[in-house]
């Protein structure tokens, strides 16, 4: 967490397991919030058993909670339940992913929190939200975004099924919760008063469709899946090489014009039926295979080279070890190191967010051990 | 934008065009900001000439521009130059995704605007950041999608690339972006200063993978495409039935039990082979065909019945109108209605971050015109 990042001064109470709500306070940590993970005895958060392990500790779990502080509290316990009472009293943020109503039996549900505790921001991410005849059910990652028309819209037509390849319905319900509470805790410094952020996952993957929504409901056509080609700018897909694949991405008549004199086939661009992305779009079958069969000659990195000098937006589909070693990413420090001690060195995905004035150092600290920080919390709280 | 949204009060000078910097900009518009985009004559978005159209207008430009003002303003134009900086001294954040180089040319540098406006935010999202040597080049979402790892863990394995059905390469940096400026807004109460926010989409394509970089960099082994199975997880993947597919999450051996039953396999579950998440990991291509053939019997609705009934995490694969139907859809107001003067009704998706006391109607105003409030900003500014 960087001591001066824009939400230092701000305490997260991070009730959350798995990936949705570690993600989205995760983000907050980088962003400079001190973030207090509330696990449950005796076993804490599901992802300190997900693998890979190394030196006996989750990598999964040091990936996506490093940084953070960790309290066991059994919350039907009335001695715990007394240090989370303190807790919450000074907190600026709560974050849970449990399935709604747990935390209404826990006697935690927002009427209650906010009551007792106005200043405080109540974050839930769940499946499916805290309304709806769906709200009660439990959600999966894969699940959701199948429900969701994420897959229909990602792989190849007439092919076996492919999800998004991280996490999105997990990943995407993190992204827009941080997006919420940072506005809340903007709008307390009006109100003087907290509110209850109620984020679900299948609601965010309609959030992320957008483009494909407006589609539908515009034309009454069901996008299908596209593969790796743009839906309606052509040519703008991943083409085969000699060893590989190359993505072109020639969005209009002037770099459609240089694709063609770079191939070596000038009179590309004056045949009648690519004169327009219209005409393209439309005799796309046979543009691809035109520019494939020049394409096959040479290997991936040859073309590179050629379209670059020739002012033509292109790019390999890089694996993740050829993905990290692009050199922005070590210009803008997107591999960070964690120094855990039991781990070892962990090299782990940065900071996306460069904020001018806030830290970003090569290093973060590691996530913690179950119960770390018990008794500097404690002490803390003057319990 | 919600009057009583968490961002009321908050005004955002927009000059992005297309998509990540308006889809940033979109998510403060749903939390209340009032977003003023600044367009460059005579054109102004580059989005406003993408299909598909309705009644002479981009629905494209519609669905990620409603609720924000337009003003068109020449930034090379003596007079108009005095209005945007008008404007600037009233703002609280200026959102912009030139190619890095740019406002520097306009005069609009962060330097310069840190200088003359110092409590503005100045937000920009850029293909490969505002520092190190990609930095100055041109970027694509599917480039960034090739370049950033993300295609090459997407896909079945053997099978031609695959790109995320949406574009993650700018709906990515837009999430980014928000929870940044959110709470640099945050920080600003504490500081009275703004600061820059500098987002890559190059850099937030490798914060997505995350998961997939720690694997690596782990066990020094490739992550690639696994089609619509869990990397780590067996059974959870899609599997073909009667006359599709249905996705199975069997994330532990009592629901494997459940699972094997459910099927009329009870021998499944005794079977050493699959006697934990390892073994079935390990043999996960004899069982995933031993699923199947028992699949392969009954369409997928009945399968699902069958499946909630026994407590089987499970999901369908919707086409995005079939998501759409979904019963949580109507209940979370997650496809709303824009009356649009040229374009009629127009449904798009509706605001996934709910937040309590906030307004969640069904309908949002239209996109503007180009310089549809021109006279409108130019009297309030007393111009």
């Amino acid at each position: 967490m960087a001591g001066n990042g824009p939400l230092h001064g701000i305490t997260v109470l991070d009730l959350s397991r798995i990936l949705a709500g570690p993600y989205c306070t995760f983000l907050m940590a980088e962003l400079g919030a001190r973030i207090i993970k509330v696990e449950a005895p005796p076993k804490g958060d599901d992802a300190r058993e997900y693998g890979p392990f190394r030196g006996g500790k989750s990598t999964y779990f040091s990936s996506i909670n490093r940084g953070k502080q960790s309290i066991a509290l059994d919350l039907k316990n009335a001695n715990d339940k007394r240090i989370f009472e303190t807790l919450l009293a000074k907190a600026d943020v709560l974050v849970e992913n449990f399935r709604p109503g747990t935390m209404e039996k826990l006697g935690y549900g927002w009427t209650e929190l906010h009551r007792r505790y106005p200043r405080l921001i109540y974050a839930a991410a769940s499946g499916f939200g805290h309304s709806g005849p769906w709200s009660a059910r439990p959600a999966y990652d894969m699940v959701v975004q199948g429900l969701g028309g994420m897959m229909s819209i990602t792989g190849n037509p007439g092919q076996p099924p492919v999800r998004v390849g991280m996490s999105i319905g997990d990943i995407g319900a993190g992204l827009y919760a941080a997006v919420a509470i940072n506005a809340a805790i903007v709008a307390r410094e009006r109100t003087g008063q907290g509110v209850k952020v109620d984020v679900a996952m299948f609601d965010c993957q309609l959030a992320l469709l957008e483009n494909a929504i407006m589609r539908y409901t515009v034309s009454g056509e069901i996008p299908g899946p596209l593969g790796a080609r743009h839906p309606t700018i052509t040519p703008f897909e991943a083409f085969a090489t000699a060893d590989g694949y190359v993505i072109i991405a020639a969005g209009n008549d002037v770099t459609f014009g240089r694709l063609a004199a770079a191939l070596g086939k000038p009179a590309m661009a004056q045949n009648p039926d690519y004169a327009s992305n219209e005409k393209r779009l439309a005799n796309q079958p046979k543009l691809k295979a035109e520019i494939e069969s020049v394409l096959k000659d040479k290997p991936t990195v040859r073309w590179l080279t050629i379209f670059e000098q020739a002012g033509i937006p292109a790019g390999p589909i890089n694996s993740i070890k050829q993905a990290l070693e692009h050199p922005q990413v070590e210009a803008r420090n997107m591999l960070v190191t964690v120094d855990d001690p039991k781990s070892g060195a962990l090299k782990l995905a940065g900071n996306p967010m460069k904020i001018s004035g806030m830290d970003d150092p090569p290093t973060r600290d590691p996530a913690p051990d179950l119960d770390a920080d018990r008794a500097a919390i404690l002490k803390e709280l003057g319990l």
